[in-house]
């Protein structure tokens, strides 16, 4: 996708870059410093992906209510716990998916096996759980206690609703808060409150990660039928074929009641696949998804509104902007 | 073994009887309510082992520096988290060793999968910081939070030194801790803070804890040499066959350098395995296991002196000298 003049999402991370490089060396010496094996593992998955999403977020928004301030060192813990958190949960679901490469790279799983994968997870989980208690702030300790449940009960939750063509879109929409707008949420509302903002505006934090998280992962899902395999650095349908039914297949199944047998039948007989895609494709589900995250973005942009005038205000504007032009 | 005259364990347990009666069901509540298939696999595990040695030893505890008042619904929930901690690692160790079997009872990941099983762990593990973190005693989270690191930095441990006959027996010590002795020291600690005791009090039941998981360590490994396939719920020997060194080989190989060979080269010959545990048998290793034990056990009890007396002072002496007995 290098060759098109979408701006890397990196861009928008220019206020944070040297936070964000802070924390990449940070991460690697946290976890990897006792364990040889871990630290090759944590080298792989941090170097990997390397778009640092989550941590940006709360950089952004520490800066963003800390104006004319320093951040705190646990304003930086605490986006490290985030990316932990994060990590920890994308190698157990690789495990869980038996996935042999995640945006292009060979996943934990397969490069170490599963053992090692298992461990690494619950190790980086636990290393946020301590580091997360040594914030000495229980607030937060509850509000990234919450993510890390959420996580367990998104995953669970897709895992029983896997070709259920009874899946309501609010089901989706709880269990894209539990998966992916809980940690933007919990995290961005966590920097808030150890900047010491108000009640009120670290419940708005909150709602600008929730949004944000709930129009990403929208996102992703109408990407999974309009990317390419190179972009997106898996086949094209994967969730569809997982019986992963995203915000596209919902719209479209009220369309094209055709689908519902293809699913239900979880796509057994030659070509149901094929067909279940091309059904997608020939509803509106792809455009009604990308109205629906509009809605998102635009209430995350409005629940930043009472920030004051920063770069840092500016680069969350810009990136739930970004979030949504992904889907075009 | 039930013909032996051996009292059971819940024996001493007489005392928590009912504080333990009141957990199982809130266990098999907090865990399942949500998921049907995590009540199943709740029941299942919750139900399965029934000794509950760890929740006993924090209510013990509890009981035991709370005299003439009762107990409060944080001890409680204190129990129910040492015992989902217990679990959740229990779940994982299964799906890591690939495990079929624990104690006579099919595993999770036998009877559910992989996929459930990791989840219901990754779920176990979320619950607990959840509600640790709602105790509102940030010493009692750091103090649980450590414990979880310390789980998986003991199972790295083992997966990194597995065949290693140069693991020393300080190192094996070590990685009991990590393993088995850091929850019931970490979680001991915690109810006699709950319950207002002092710092050096507190510090004696973290102590305790701490010795009478150790010893509890080294007799589980005695017995994988001495018990038989019924007992143990799983054939002799098979912490060797993994490559686990345990106290009596390390202290076996001291005597026996042609042991050393044949861990080297994995048991990779017709036989090696059997030549090995004859060694081990032949040995003193099991008997200097013993002594170690009981060094540790002393310790655990000298520990708790100072407590005042009462029933569940003695439980907890009486316990200690069970632990030791289960060896002969």
């Amino acid at each position: 996708m290098q060759s098109l003049p979408m701006p890397s999402v990196t861009e928008f991370f220019a206020p944070v870059k040297e936070d964000l490089s802070t924390l990449s060396t940070n991460l690697k010496n946290l976890v990897g410093a006792r364990h040889p094996i871990l630290y090759a593992a944590a080298e792989h998955l941090f170097e990997g992906r390397g778009k640092s999403l989550r941590p940006a977020i709360v950089f952004l928004v520490s800066r963003a209510t800390m104006i004319d301030r320093d951040i705190t060192p646990r304003h930086r813990r605490l986006a490290e716990i985030t990316e932990m958190i994060h990590t920890a949960s994308l190698v157990h679901d690789d495990v869980i998916d038996t996935a042999e490469v995640r945006r292009g790279i060979p996943t934990v799983n397969h490069n170490f096996g599963n053992r090692v994968a298992i461990l690494a997870g619950d190790f980086l989980f636990a290393q946020a759980s301590w580091y997360l208690a040594n914030l000495d702030n229980l607030e937060v300790v509850k509000l990234l206690s919450k993510v890390i449940t959420d996580f367990a009960e998104g995953e669970i939750s897709q895992s029983l609703t896997a070709f259920d063509s009874s899946f309501s879109l609010e089901d989706y929409l709880e269990k894209s808060f539990y998966k992916t707008a809980s940690l933007m949420a919990g995290s961005a509302k966590a920097a808030g409150v150890l900047s010491g903002v108000s009640i009120a505006h670290s419940d708005l934090l909150f709602d600008f990660g929730k949004n944000l998280g709930i129009a990403f992962q929208i996102v992703d899902d109408i990407l999974d039928f309009t990317g390419s395999t190179e972009s997106l650095g898996k086949p094209a349908g994967s969730d569809l074929k997982q019986g992963n039914l995203t915000a596209p297949v919902l719209f479209a199944l009220e369309e094209k009641p055709q689908l519902e047998g293809l699913i239900d039948r979880e796509f057994s007989e030659l070509g149901d696949l094929d067909k279940a895609l091309a059904l997608v494709q020939s509803s509106n589900g792809i455009s009604r998804s990308r109205e629906l995250a509009k809605g998102h973005i635009k209430l995350a942009v409005s629940s930043i509104e009472w920030l004051p005038s920063s770069p840092h205000k500016q680069s969350l504007i810009d990136l739930a902007t970004y979030v949504l032009d992904r889907s075009f």
